[in-house]
């Protein structure tokens, strides 16, 4: 596996970027081995991914990111972010009582598709634990009461900080996050909502999809804002239902489609193809 | 094509209803052709659809109501419908600008695939009287300002009365109908909302939902009433979208759903597949 | 959980097989509380999935067998097969070393929502060893060569009569089952094939998918029968690809696809929902 | 609207060709408003779509095409293809009995969504003479036998270059041109294949997915090469169905994805977002 750098940017639209960008990797030796751009002609705001080979390039990798700022960021009043493909992100697990989406995304990581390091998983139940032994990792049982909440969040914070988490998967964590906790992690937490936002935002949305006879359901992957399910949305999936089915049913279609979303949701996180701005998504082809 | 009738039902759940019904059609010697039925536990409610051949049934046609209401309809608690297959309904269609979806209607009307008579179409703009025009059918030109609504109204009535109209389709038909047009037509006018309802209800969906950022847009075909695109959800589909779509691209993918939809809510209509019961479709198989 | 008999029966279509079966079950106080049915008039055949509650039952449930034979299926020259609720079926699965499946199955029975014994699992690698160890479940490492096979089989069949199994799920199995294995699980092995079925039939589907250029995959799940890939079809899905797509990245988006279609059909069989005649399906609502 | 130059290549894939391009268009004062391109590593090609506004750009019209050749195409080895904005293909449909997908593309022509001219209409049948008299557009009626077939392709020729074709959409046309023909207009004949490619290739698609007992059907648009059904494949769509479904409710619900995908298909040719590399397609975002 070749080392490469990846940098994704967002900057003011303006002639010439995308030469500017790729000639300034080939000046130094790079390889060009993704390169994908969006222009947002209503916002006049260019985004664009690019990773090159690291083999023969010319800049040591420790002072790229500052050529980077000197070279293009700052003529072009860039936003930007650089990573290396050997860094893998480290991911914590927030879960509850239902085991879909976290042996979904345990299922991958074990096969080795899920390029993440999973120091840790926290609960506000007890009931998952044996799915964190069956997978040799650390379990933390965190009750949550109205009372406690701000206690337990201070431990949270604790473990992720002492644990280097880079980012947080909601893996149907019942539980609302205080702003203070979410502004820590400014896209850095995931969550699943089980209904195809907008539709069916805040609790028990099958019951609302029940009750409102639509003919799909779907879920959402977003990451999390303080407005409650308001968060950029990731991905969403959707599949049909009829009559026949109840609540119950739907609560079991759904899981399939919760499971698959959030994570792909992950993954394109992971892979570093999703962009954030102004509430919404460039999700890198 | 042989001569059906089709039966819609819906009563207490209650023991041998289908025996009951399947055997009422068999002593007078009809034979079944379709069935269909649905329980819905949570409400104690049965559904069923049935259709038989009427040659060698032993009921004359003009009776059939009669012994059905008395035999089973009665003793069941049966809220019913007989429809024969030969009888056509007799469907006005409503537009305003947009073409698609008086298009795919025409379309499918013109090449015999959709069993109606169509006596008139209606409209608050000029823009379409030439399509109307190409399949030969007769076009009102009504406008509609905020102080001739009431009075437009009546004359659409008087036309559809006139008309002898059984049902109406509202195609991409920008104006909301009063209360009281819509009880003059329960469960018998459709309309097109261009989103996945209940997400984006209301005006201008496709700019809402490029503004909330989603991956997924859609299409609604529902019966209307009083209470604005919360009528009953006859059928839904979606697309796929991404961040390279405007709100343009997103009109232009829309229309394409849009059209399939509402004219797969109006052959459901049509085919008599559809039973509504408290603000819920049953669409029978 | 209520005890409820499932009837399932195929037989020639004729006038009142629904009345004379749900007038059975009513006669001896039966509930019915599941019925859908299905006439093919091009087979001229009718078919029907009828379940009622035990409780108040007046045919002791040893009997029933007999009364069904004598009263139903004799005058109407049904094929039919009645299982109990209780019965919960034995299921083994066979793997080699891709672990997707099998998670997806695992994770489903771990959470109780697939209701089934699982007394084995197979292998012909030694890869997923420790995911059957993860869940506590006997594995068998039993591997195959031209030479061996037969021996295999022999060694494979007695592991699964030791065990009692009632049906097999191939889970990315990637040997083929000679005919005589087959024929002793009629339309009781399930396989997973990673293509849209009958397109790229045979080995290395997602290399043909790529090759051609199409711009959808797919996965489904079957009955196995001797001849390989066409067995009865129990569940297909697909999803949308691009000319970005890399073999690799189809056999990563295809994995998300056949772990849920054949979990999906596993459990269609699971629920007796699943009926084959003449190599097709009939899969009840 | 603003007049812009659509450039698209292919090359070996090499070292700072997006960086060459945009700059050359910089250079000469173009403004890029559309970008995408594609890097195929199992080929080692190169494919991009360009697209620049033509105001202010430095070199006149007429030249491009000569200093894109020596600036750009030679030294980088590219093929390519320069179209300009306001050229507007001439479009013939070729059609036979089922009006569904010739409906569907003049609807959308006649609302100014398809942008083409469209000369002519040809047939070997009389059915749909009366679609082409409701849009006001030329209809030739040329019947089709084994011995007169030749003699029948020499007119259609002839028909084509006389009235300047660009290109043609099979609109199920139930013929299979000659090779010959086929060679006449590589990359620029449409077909609409009533089946999900490469299943069901051939005559009566529908009947073999019935008898085959698959749960999705689908439809494929593709160029049309000397290798019936086997051309490089543009869009395909797909949609579910059950065991309710007959031949006939196949060839119903197969028209509604047939439609669509075909004038996609059409759509995406006509913005010049094709690119045929070695029987498959690149299609631009």
């Amino acid at each position: 596996m070749r080392e490469t750098a990846i940098l994704r940017i967002h900057c003011p639209d303006q002639r010439g970027i995308v030469a500017k960008v790729t000639d300034f990797i080939h000046r130094y030796n790079g390889n060009v081995v993704y390169l994908d751009q969006h222009t947002d002609y209503s916002e006049d705001r260019f985004f664009m991914r690019v990773e090159w080979d690291l083999e023969g390039f010319e800049i040591p990798t420790e002072q790229i990111k500052d050529v980077i700022q000197e070279k293009l960021a700052w003529p072009m009043e860039m936003v930007w972010s650089l990573k290396f493909s050997h860094q893998v992100p480290r991911m914590a697990i927030f879960v509850s009582r239902s085991s879909h989406c976290l042996y979904d995304l345990l299922a991958r990581y074990s096969a080795g598709e899920l390029n993440v390091e999973i120091p840790l998983i926290i609960s506000n139940h007890k009931d998952l634990e044996k799915v964190a032994k069956q997978f040799g990792l650390p379990y933390y049982y965190l009750p949550v009461t109205k009372d406690t909440k701000e206690e337990v969040e201070k431990e949270q914070i604790r473990l992720l900080e002492e644990n280097k988490v880079d980012f947080i998967v909601l893996a149907r964590y019942m539980q609302i996050l205080s702003s203070e906790f979410n502004e820590l992690y400014p896209n850095r937490i995931i969550n699943i909502h089980h209904s195809f936002l907008p539709a069916f935002a805040g609790a028990k949305p099958y019951h609302a999809a029940h009750s409102r006879g639509v003919k799909i359901i779907g879920a959402t992957g977003h990451y999390v804002t303080s407005d409650l399910d308001a968060g950029p949305i990731i991905e969403q999936d959707v599949t049909r239902i009829t009559h026949h089915d109840t609540v119950q049913t739907l609560v079991q279609k759904g899981k399939d489609i919760e499971k698959i979303v959030l994570s792909k949701a992950v993954q394109a996180h992971v892979d570093r193809k999703t962009l954030v701005y102004k509430n919404k998504t460039i999700i890198f082809a």
